[in-house]
């Protein structure tokens, strides 16, 4: 669907590259299984279109956070494996089941309940098992994993898929806690053999093959975020977030700009209006230190950042370019999503998950029939 | 609706807040029409539940910034006046007319499009005139103002219902910009005697009844953000924000908790994984800078906010009270909204628009029957 007149923002999703991001991760993890993140609405960017065009591509595992992203992601797509990060809370067993969802167990008592649960039941549910390695977050304890040892037949009575761990470091190569907690793994799974063996995040995918083990599960690189900061960015755009000019003002004396007069432009310029602002998830924190492109020209963000506008310095750019109607690049080829995160002090991830509902989205690309 | 078992965050709106803080608003200014400001789904509140409520309550006039947000409030409510306040782009004039909606003309432009427009159609459609006097961001500039007080007749074969201005400044309550804008809007005024005049957002309120002129037009007081920064918060607070616990895990030897290692637990403690991150609008920033409540215990936020997660330090909260299944508070009564923002780095509005979409939406009071 083209945007309509009345469109004053697109947010245009490449599947494509999505999906080439996805066989590159697959491609680079060679040996192992290559699942996919698509949690928080596969990062803000749609999962109703970009599960469909990964399982297109190949992928067959998903991981989700919650169950009600699981119900809905099961009900697009009725094959692939679902694992549910958050784990079962009570009463929630049988919506598992329902809907053929498989629960990350992230402590004792979450196994003592599902294991309970198959024996009333009398049937082999499939679960996973999550081993905290560094996190303190989610999944088992030291202590916990020690009374496991201890009683290897708690695991009995259900079909125990994966052993999973989590890293905290793994988006800083040369991080100590890297090898520690695949050290700590592997000690684990000697104890703990049963089912595969998942650890490696997108950035975990990078550090080195050690850390793919039985399968990998990307989330932001898929999305074209950087999992290497050190180096330039391997994976493909997959966001391209325009905003349109609603006026663009001459400013011929010195005068204040936005809210709390905090931008003064001292003599002769133009300022051109955009009909994005942090209601859209262009976070307030980008006033006065992010920059958007108008053809080639990258002009900065002036002022503060208001709920649906920001303004921007086009002094410099022809009239004929910057004019009402005109569409900025806010988010694309020349600003991509890691560098308006770092404007923003923030990370990629959240500049993805914040991406609001105002926008006309433009998905282009993207196999439509399943493999 | 109760949340259900499976529910891992709920996010409660209190409808009647909202009218009592529209009450208060319009006593404070009696003898103005009190309008209310809708725009971003009601300060990501809820337009579908929260226009009804105002409407109920005796609001005739809203103001939205997208003209697609008013086709969607003019769907919810047939009576009330909807302004439009990004004003017309090239090729929108028809949908305004067909769904009932006067646009906020903010350049010369547009003035002439929509009188172009209306001579077209034979007809006298309404319009606003936004007069810029501080915000240089929408709004006719100094120049173009001149060029309309000597060509009054540019106003003529269209039906001018409001002639508003916006203030820069107005949450401050001594900042000389504020008396500026308004004997400058006053100044514009006496050029442009036309239609009633509008210039007051919440803050604007408090300033002094000089400001409330014919109509003043509320957003953020109505949701319970402080409109006077200076003194206790006269509104009543709309909003409660509660995340269910997933784990509570005991930490007996030193060890770090969440991305990056950024926590450190020193001794022996209880950390509590609570289902609230920052895909759900609970800003990263407020990683290690913000407090939860659990029942009467206010406790950290520890380690970095992750997309779906916070992690909480509970040592010094009860077993029975901080166990899994237990709701904690994020925003509420001990966490008002402008608290968290201040914690964030930011201001109570983005926190309301941040808000996602995997709440549990609960809305409480309201009245249902338009009077």
């Amino acid at each position: 669907m083209h945007p309509s007149p009345r469109d004053t923002a697109v947010l245009t999703i490449d599947l494509d590259a999505i999906t080439a991001n996805y066989q590159l991760l697959a491609t680079t993890t060679k040996g192992a299984e290559c699942a996919a993140v698509v949690k928080a609405d596969a990062y803000g960017l749609g999962v109703e279109r970009v599960a469909p065009a990964l399982a297109a591509s190949g992928c067959k595992t998903f991981f989700v956070a919650t169950i009600d992203e699981g119900i809905q992601l099961r009900s697009i797509l009725p094959k692939p494996d679902i694992h549910v990060l958050n784990g079962i809370m009570l009463n929630t067993e049988d919506d598992f089941i329902a809907h053929n969802l498989i629960p990350v167990l992230n402590s004792l008592t979450q196994i003592e309940d599902w294991k309970r649960h198959c024996g009333r039941k009398e049937q082999v549910f499939p679960a996973d098992i999550h081993f905290d390695t560094g996190m303190n977050r989610l999944g088992l304890t030291p202590n916990e994993r020690f009374q496991l040892y201890e009683q290897p037949d708690l695991l009995t009575g259900m079909d125990i898929r994966l052993c999973l761990s989590h890293l905290a470091c793994a988006d800083v190569l040369d991080d100590p806690m890297n090898e520690r907690q695949l050290t700590n793994f592997m000690e684990i799974r000697r104890m703990v053999p049963i089912g595969r063996e998942c650890l490696a995040n997108s950035s975990g995918i990078y550090l080195s093959p050690p850390y793919h083990l039985d399968m990998v599960r990307p989330g932001c690189a898929l999305y074209g975020i950087n999992p290497r900061p050190e180096i330039s960015n391997p994976m493909a755009q997959a966001v391209h977030l325009q905003g349109k000019i609603l006026q663009v003002r001459d400013v011929d004396s010195p005068m204040s700009v936005g809210y709390g007069a905090s931008h003064k432009v001292m003599g002769k310029g133009k300022i051109a209006t955009v009909a994005v602002g942090y209601a859209d998830g262009y976070l307030r924190s980008l006033g006065g230190n992010s920059k958007v492109s108008i053809g080639d020209f990258k002009v900065p963000v002036v002022g503060r950042v208001s709920m649906d506008l920001i303004t921007i310095d086009v002094t410099n750019v022809p009239e004929n370019t910057a004019k009402p109607g005109a569409f900025v690049d806010v988010i694309g080829p020349h600003n991509p999503v890691d560098v308006v995160a770092k404007n923003a002090g923030t990370i990629g991830y959240e500049i993805l998950t914040s991406l609001g509902n105002r926008y006309h989205r433009l998905y282009v690309g993207g196999k439509t029939k399943l493999p």
